[in-house]
């Protein structure tokens, strides 16, 4: 007999026939014979509806303060779900992060699991019992509640699994990972497999499904994670080692991030030290920079471009009105009507030229881009709004996706 | 400097506004100098909520998982009061059940403070923190969170005050003990002062202000109760032990309990054997007798009178039918249209008269009493539900309440 965790999310357990529902698939998992670790997040929009009430409080509540507050939420649903199970007649208990012991270290609300002690859940799985964990929480060595920051429950998870040296199911509110988003490309495919790698650009790019942190931990620790939807039959998407992955295709999946601000400084004094101190002014203010590109210098004069979040636009623009002073005669453009396409796969590593026959597809497509960033298995484009489409059909039409 | 633990009930912390009010509260007592504890229940309704959603899915939830389930009402008001604590420019820090060292044992939802381990509220209270208490959670020695019952919160404040060797004050939705319900009575008068055994008669015979078991603990203690409402400036009653207590009057009180059921069996063959029967029938049940009533025997048949919950008939009916069964030609009286009026005063101990004067009282305006039943420091009668309103407004009338 083994163990498997299974995660269900916030919107997988909104109401009570949700949360009925997702009793009976863990009940299926648990006949099938395995011992079953069920991690839980918040009902629905909870967390949200708890963090209104603080903000509607005080405008920057203290942190330690916010945890206790929005961990009462998996509290709720832990409770639920466990009472769902034994009415179902199966033996179950819930434990809030601190029953479970996830130790976490770190800023309140942004914890990071330290360890786990399994005793209690160890004890309560010889016990038959199927045993139900708070998500998303923990707790510090001072005593306090913390919580993991975003998706933490994720990361609780693929923590838990790692602890317990088997997998962990992700259940959500979609089907699997696709190849691009069908918002942009209807007849995008659902991909079988993809790699911590791949996966962990896709969701660095956009693609909103499973926190960064949930696999970065699940690739530290080779844990195997498989998404699907929690009511719904259909196969979802394995993430696991790339060497795992029989067929590696070269591109395997497009994104498009539309929070993406472009701001060119064009006739900068061209100086090591003047480029730094651009990106150091930018850094003080928080402004969280993606994309950089920049042109040889020229007369002395040097432009670069870089791309930031739309959210940044009020700093950015205080920053920018010092450097005009400090520079005299630099021009400034701001875009927000640009996005990034990202191209992925870990099939790139092997496979030259896949950039140049993007650049070939774009240039016969009359794409236009404005940038281009690479790293070792994504290429990444910034281009217009009303190209967005288009770039993504002509990219998924060439690599069947 | 001294340390004073403040409480908070459901109702004056329903919502962000009535918070914000309570803090103001709490500020002003920090600021007269004093070291602050508060305990604090759920805000409004939330865990008659919590509990409706546990039932919608179990009609017999464990109980384990129902501590588990509202146990969370109180996190969300503790840290949402700390936060507009801290907004308002004080030092602050909230604490669960656990946290505060709230100890408790016996079975769940119904479990009692075994001790307080108060190494971590003696630290926050060393810092010159307010210290935001959980009321009505605990910790049992399993690790598994606990809940006190209905009104634990104005345990865990009591037990605290007592930990503290402090006294308590108590701020709900009521101004003060009053005399008589105001409902019954429109002159009833506010009680400055009442003793601890005069508020546990006047609890446990309808006047439901504060829990029997929180006064109980305060009299154990000798923990002095401040009772006051926490939006009005309005003076409260203080309960406290009765020789504190200057002046005393022979009648504190007037209660009425309009859940009575008032059974009679007639002509039951008289012997000890069959009357114990009766009442071990009705015990296994689970019906709780009140007030009990019997005629000497005549001609070997006995009469026995009884008052239970409304909520006890369909159980009572079928213990009825049953020793209708066995004694054969036994007459049943069911009455639910009796109340019970209960006269409580400390001062009865040393004022002989008092039954009699309040016989004389009913026979002069006409008021028919069905049994009548004594402690040393109350009298209790079931009256006509018709004739409840006068018979409170003569005793209030002669008793001056």
């Amino acid at each position: 007999m083994s163990v498997i965790v299974q995660k269900y999310g916030g919107s997988s357990l909104a109401d009570i026939e949700k949360i009925n529902k997702v009793a009976d698939n863990i009940i299926k998992r648990k006949e099938s014979g395995d011992d079953v670790i069920v991690v839980a997040s918040a009902m629905g929009n909870t967390t949200d509806e708890l963090l209104d009430m603080a903000y509607n409080i005080s405008n920057n509540p203290q942190k330690r303060e916010v945890d206790m507050l929005i961990s009462s939420g998996e509290q709720i649903s832990i409770s639920l779900l466990s009472i769902a199970l034994r009415e179902k007649g199966y033996k179950s208990v819930s434990l809030t992060g601190f029953q479970a012991g996830i130790k976490t270290k770190g800023i309140h609300t942004k914890n990071k699991i330290k360890e786990i002690k399994a005793r209690r859940i160890n004890k309560y799985l010889a016990e038959d019992k199927i045993v139900v964990v708070a998500g998303f929480q923990g707790i510090n060595e001072k005593g306090d509640i913390t919580t993991l920051g975003r998706g933490g429950s994720d990361t609780s998870a693929v923590a838990l699994a790692a602890s317990f040296n088997t997998k962990c199911e992700i259940y959500t509110d979609v089907n699997g990972i696709y190849s691009v988003d069908p918002a942009y490309y209807s007849s995008a495919k659902k991909l079988d497999f993809i790699s911590y790698e791949e996966m962990l650009e896709m969701a660095s790019l956009g693609a909103n499904v499973l926190e960064t942190r949930a696999v970065d931990l699940a690739k530290k620790y080779n844990v195997e994670i498989y998404l699907a939807a929690s009511h719904e039959n259909e196969k979802g998407t394995y993430i696991k080692e790339s060497d795992k992955i029989m067929e590696q295709k070269s591109v395997t999946g497009v994104t498009v991030n539309e929070d993406v601000l472009m701001i060119s400084i064009n006739h900068i004094p061209y100086s090591p030290e003047n480029i730094s101190l651009i990106f150091q002014k930018l850094a003080a203010k928080n402004i969280n920079i993606d994309m950089i590109s920049q042109t040889p210098p020229e007369k002395e004069k040097v432009n670069i471009t870089f791309t930031t979040s739309k959210k940044d636009l009020n700093e950015a623009k205080q920053v920018l009105k010092k450097l005009k002073k400090k520079f005299g005669k630099i021009e400034i453009e701001i875009d927000d009507s640009v996005v990034k396409v990202s191209v992925i796969g870990i099939g790139m590593r092997q496979q030259a030229g896949v950039a140049a026959k993007i650049f070939d597809i774009f240039a016969k497509n009359n794409i236009e881009f404005k940038q281009v960033t690479t790293s070792e298995i994504s290429i990444s484009y910034t281009v217009n709004e009303k190209d967005r489409k288009k770039a993504v059909q002509v990219l998924g039409n060439e690599y069947e996706l």
